[in-house]
């Protein structure tokens, strides 16, 4: 067995609690080398005649990438504590792993050798709020959604869709305009929409904030938003806001008096400024969302600003009730931060989902402590690398996805944000070349892997666009001009994503190894869905590795069922077809 | 190379703030693998023509255990954020290796590739307060260090070191014992006290707290508490207090309360009750620390618990001025606990030292937002197993001490409280088979190890003692029963460690390979010390790996100077002998 791949360290991905009684255990070892792992676990002060007693749960092996097997175990220590280590065996040798190192059987004179699980504390368990693992979000960048007011439209706004955006064209959309299209999204299936930035800001992306108590005049008032908010939960629907804490916009009143005021400025302190007078140039010497001048990096340790900030987050949810929190350049604002926002926000309402915007590895982020989520871009990343550019094999795409899902606890990967485009990034009908058809493949991986997906605004429609500002453009409501085969396709991903638990987030997904094509199923102990997706342009023909033998199929996407004869079944796909089907009764490997 | 044995993941051990300006990076590698390894790093935002623009710093191999090498390096980055990977190098190969994975040159088109430090934020810096670096502790077990006040004593106490210790006879031990025994501290060179609890409690041990707002009787009163405080700071001495939060003892009037009321009892949810009434066989139903009846576990998370003893955490600092804390089975109470504990008695006073009973891996409480320092038992471990038992060769050793070092961050290193032995287990001269030899290189050894050391009281004047209650025997005070040699010895090294930065915390340490005994230097940029030890009763000469030739060596110990006429030096040393040489002039291998 190769020591060097094995690895295991209490917290993180590896250990932790899954809820208020179970803990879930991972171990790492070298990729096929392992053929058995047993958890040895027991509660640290059980001792009979000064001998550590201990059980032994069977590992299975739950996540494979490149270069490792991960290994899983779910356990409910009676006294919510445990000292635990790891039985490995292969062919040639059996040996046990704790933190103290390698030995040829357990040791039991001291649990000094075992890795530790001190207590599983209630107030430690990272949950996300209950409603966020069924939610399926919608983003919209409300200056392109929709125009329901043009008295509100800015000046030299132009007809909507009558042009490209640009970086600083302006098309009116506005809250009413939402208002007017809740049943649209209502009727797409939806139930989450995540807002871009409402607030007062100059731009049209509104990421550049001025005022943080005031939305943007542009969009309506209070009183609209209100109105939008009720007429959201009326259709079960939740509403994300996006903030933007890590800088304010250049005409945010504090920073202008800076500027002017210098170091007599009593807003000195809310930013973080090498020297006085300001300046810009050759880079800004004061601190920046990347090198922006006009973008001036707030200083969160300062705690009137500190303040402010949490007033802001506590506002929009005591007085609009909002639901969420979406968090613009989250991973360069300090942890303390974060702590305290979390408390804050979920002081006045306790089920307020937090996510935040990090594209790489977030673990430290979501510890329970912080976040409820992060923007899955690795997942993204995996997903358009495989269906929309054709770049990886089926191999290195399951090795790529797993290895996310193995980065993280179950419960977090259970309100992972799995967005496959943005505001920030090009529409991926786009990045598809324009293939509906790899388009549909996407949106079927999206819409039945763990986590919650996000559709961006138009996507289901097959607008196209290149990065910003060609991804921004206005959403088209002229029905002969929306794509309507992928809309009704969408409808029903999204339908049987809410009517099948075992298809969302509630199915252990499991990956096979095939000749062509990805495929995999989601299943819990009633049900199993099997998919099996083809990628190329070529038919294919996948057989699929579990004994059917008269088991009745039920084709998912079209009701239709039949029997399977024999053991084999072999599922047929056309270039760029798939097939989902759904099995009764628990089918396990 | 080996791929699988390659390690880093942002956080932890592997990439942290050192300070305001400077981070630690450290990468893992399968042992004598790579032969070098270079930071490639740069500020996320820093492109030029499109390409990621990086520098090349060169890592140094900091550690190495039994299965693998460190790597380290130090890097102020300017905007106080970085993206980063590592090229790994031996004769074979060349690798790049980011978050993404390996790759055969680093790429630039992105920086999605690497490894991400999104910003130094100060608020998230790991800092223990300044003195604790430089601060070397004694522990006073109060009931057995001095009888100062004969008035005071319990009822059935005996005289001073008449008898051996049992579980529950009483000596009077108290605070106007240690008092008058400061200048003996002083003269010793110690420069902080850590003590037991003092909290008023039934044993004799008090770790069964009955009110914690209270000095228990027979120490004194709360006056005389701060006389002592007062005289310990006269000295610069400072003091350190014991907080048993993860349990009460039984006669704590709440619990009693809940026996005697049941569910009637307002205090019912200040503790775990599985059922009602309480029973204590076969086993508890409330939870307790371990299995023990008379130890019922509290319940942080109920909030009127947690602000009492928040409170009692801030009481003492503010109204005694203590400087420290020490937390009683840390691990097993939650972490949100720990993060508000901190906040409070730092809001009394930003330097007060947290220090946690943690025995095993204790990283998710060492990220900066709870305790300061655990008790480093796995250094504990180490050095009596080689220096007290003999059960373990020298590599093995510096292969376990090096681990631990590899295990957390530099700045949590430099304040880990480095104990031989507490009130908790075997006296270390019994451990060493009552060798004052052995005893003295283990002095040695945690007296110029990085870290800071406490003397268990007696130690120094050679005590003996199995585990509890032989550990918790009266002091010696009559000069003729102390070991005046040991004691002179442990004065001398404590001397040597405050006057010379190197020999303490301000230097780094480096082992080297010998046929024969311990070899490793301090050193900083002017000055290196030689540490050879020989843990063994044979002669034996170690022939030093370095250049030494027209070098002046001071024996550190004596002050006898030589200089070196050949480059090669050779170390006679008796069985259990030593020899500790200062080099001015940095030396670096």
């Amino acid at each position: 067995m190769l020591k060097e791949a094995i690895y295991h360290r209490p917290k993180n991905n590896y250990a932790y609690a899954y809820d208020e009684k179970t803990l879930h255990i991972r171990l790492r070892t070298k990729k096929n080398d392992a053929t058995s792992v047993t958890l040895i676990c027991g509660d640290p002060y059980h001792f009979e005649n000064q001998s550590w007693q201990y059980s032994e749960v069977t590992m299975s092996k739950k996540e494979t990438d490149q270069l490792f097997d991960y290994w899983f175990a779910e356990v409910p220590p009676t006294f919510r504590r445990m000292r635990y280590g790891f039985k490995l065996a292969n062919e040639e040798e059996t040996i046990i792993y704790g933190e103290k190192g390698f030995f040829d059987t357990p040791p039991t004179d001291d649990t000094a050798y075992y890795f530790c699980f001190p207590f599983l504390n209630n107030a430690d368990v990272f949950r996300a709020p209950a409603w966020v693992k069924d939610t399926i979000w919608y983003q919209i960048f409300p200056e392109r959604f929709a125009n329901g007011d043009s008295s509100l439209n800015p000046e030299g706004a132009l007809e909507w869709g009558s042009t490209a955006p640009t970086p600083t064209n302006f098309f009116g959309g506005d809250f009413q305009g939402v208002i007017e299209h809740l049943d649209y999204l209502s009727d797409l299936g939806i139930n989450g929409i995540y807002f871009t930035p409402i607030f007062k800001a100059y731009s049209n992306h509104k990421y550049d904030t001025i005022d943080y108590m005031e939305i943007d005049p542009q969009f309506g008032d209070k009183e609209t938003f209100k109105r939008l908010v009720k007429e959201c939960h009326k259709r079960d629907i939740k509403v994300m806001l996006d903030a933007v804490f890590n800088h304010s916009g250049y005409y945010f009143p504090e920073f202008q008096d800076v500027l002017k005021n210098g170091e007599q400025s009593p807003y000195k302190d809310w930013f973080h400024i090498r020297e006085f007078p300001l300046k810009e140039e050759p880079i800004p010497n004061y601190d920046t969302f990347a090198f922006v001048p006009s973008m001036p990096k707030l200083n969160t340790e300062n705690e009137e600003l500190r303040n402010y900030l949490l007033e802001v987050g506590k506002y929009w949810v005591e007085e609009f009730d909002i639901d969420g929190w979406r968090l613009d350049v989250a991973n360069e604002i300090d942890h303390a931060f974060w702590r305290d926002f979390r408390k804050a926000v979920k002081s006045i309402k306790d089920d307020v989902y937090i996510l935040g915007e990090i594209w790489h590895d977030s673990m430290p982020w979501l510890q329970g402590d912080q976040f409820d989520a992060v923007m899955n871009y690795p997942f993204t990343t995996a997903a358009l690398n495989y269906f929309a550019k054709d770049k990886i094999s089926t191999k290195e795409f399951i090795e790529e996805i797993q290895h996310v899902l193995s980065s993280y606890p179950v419960n977090v990967n259970e309100v992972a944000f799995n967005l496959l485009g943005s505001h920030d990034t090009p529409r991926t009908l786009t990045v598809c070349n324009e293939s509906t058809d790899r388009e549909k493949l996407l949106f079927l991986f999206q819409l039945s892997f763990i986590g919650t997906p996000c559709i961006y605004y138009g996507d289901e429609i097959g607008m196209t666009g290149g990065p910003d500002p060609g991804c921004r453009k206005c959403m088209i409501w002229d029905e002969d001009q929306q794509n309507q085969e992928l809309l009704h396709f969408t409808k029903q991903l999204i339908s049987l994503r809410k009517k099948h638990q075992t298809f969302g987030n509630h199915g252990n997904i499991t990956f096979f190894e095939t000749e062509h094509g990805l495929l995999y199923t989601k299943s819990n102990e009633n049900e199993t869905f099997i998919f099996a997706l083809n990628n190329q342009s070529e038919a294919i023909s996948i057989c699929l590795p579990m004994d059917l033998q008269n088991k009745v199929l039920t084709n998912a996407m079209t009701g239709e069922q039949f029997a399977a004869n024999s053991s084999e079944v072999n599922v047929q796909l056309d270039g760029f077809g798939f097939e989902v089907l759904k099995v009764e009764h628990a089918y396990q490997l």
